[in-house]
């Protein structure tokens, strides 16, 4: 039946999500059509017009400045840099941190074709220029990639002379050593701390 | 932001799925929202206004009658009952079927409020009688309520004296014997065959 397998189809290709339950959720969504798809496509219209990227750090927001950005509370002197607007709500989940962010929206892959410009990297440099930023705190994923990101960053901005932090690698709270990664448990013996 | 927490509160109720994975899914379709999102909402449409519930058996298609129960090819003698229309499918993917289905959309349950009217038995019981069925396969889940159900449904079918058979319980394809519950090998013991 071609209505229902486009949309099991569709369903399938969104991340996180496979023919099974794809197909789960659209009988779901048939079940209670009357009550759910109505309002489900209202919200993703909704969504697709009104959320924006913000023009300076590139979160999403329903204004062109995001909130963080425009916030009189946020230190505009620290940029924390995020692979990907989920690892900017992660941290803005732990209510730990005051700065702002540059979100890249990828990291530097020569197999995927993501190249520097799409990164916005100019528009970083820029802000650290003009803000008169004093840190900006790399928070990549402990990847090759990753890794290649910050470094290729860390180089760009040398001429700023700004200071460049990256998070600190160690065991996760709640970590047991059994469970762990040796590169992990490595990096976590060689920066260990006086008690 | 009201939009986006809209959708990933929609997105986070549907079967299978999180917050976090509700998360993802939004943000995906906001990064490629010209591409994926047009497609999505006339897709949900589509589906809610084509795909009918079949008038004879239950299933889901786009006509009244759907592709099973108008087929030539069926045997309208032999009725197989199932929970959910993801049940059908997953009798219809083993390709060794070739009878007709009852979808019953449920089991009967007390606590869930559940009753015999709500599961259509009585659509059931006058096929049954007027399509000169031969069996009744019972193919439901080996749970309190789907066997309360299946007792149910032998109970009221007794006058009709129709052979009404289940589902052979056993060990499953690829089993290992240590990872299998009591009750499962118990009943595989019970039904054991000669070699």
């Amino acid at each position: 039946m071609r209505a229902l397998d486009d949309i099991i189809d569709l369903f399938a290709h969104l991340p996180g999500l496979g023919p099974r339950s794809a197909r789960k959720i659209a009988l779901h969504l048939l079940k209670k059509r009357h009550l759910l798809l109505p309002e489900f496509i209202e919200k993703l219209k909704v969504m697709s017009s009104s959320v924006h990227q913000c023009k300076i750090c590139g979160n999403y927001d329903e204004y062109d400045i995001c909130e963080i950005c425009s916030s009189e509370k946020r230190d505009k002197s620290v940029i924390c840099v995020v692979n990907d607007i989920a690892d900017l709500w992660a941290i803005e989940h732990t209510g730990g941190y005051k700065g702002v962010y540059h979100v890249l929206g990828g990291l530097l892959s020569a197999i995927d074709g993501v190249t520097p410009v799409s990164l916005r990297l100019d528009d970083l440099k820029r802000r650290v220029s003009a803000d008169n930023v004093k840190e900006i705190i790399m928070a990549l994923p402990v990847t090759i990639e990753g890794q290649t990101t910050l470094h290729y960053i860390a180089e760009m901005l040398k001429p700023c002379s700004v200071k460049i932090t990256m998070l600190a690698l160690g065991i996760p709270v709640g970590g047991e050593l059994d469970y762990l990664d040796d590169g992990t448990i490595l990096n976590a013996m060689k920066a260990r701390n006086a008690v």
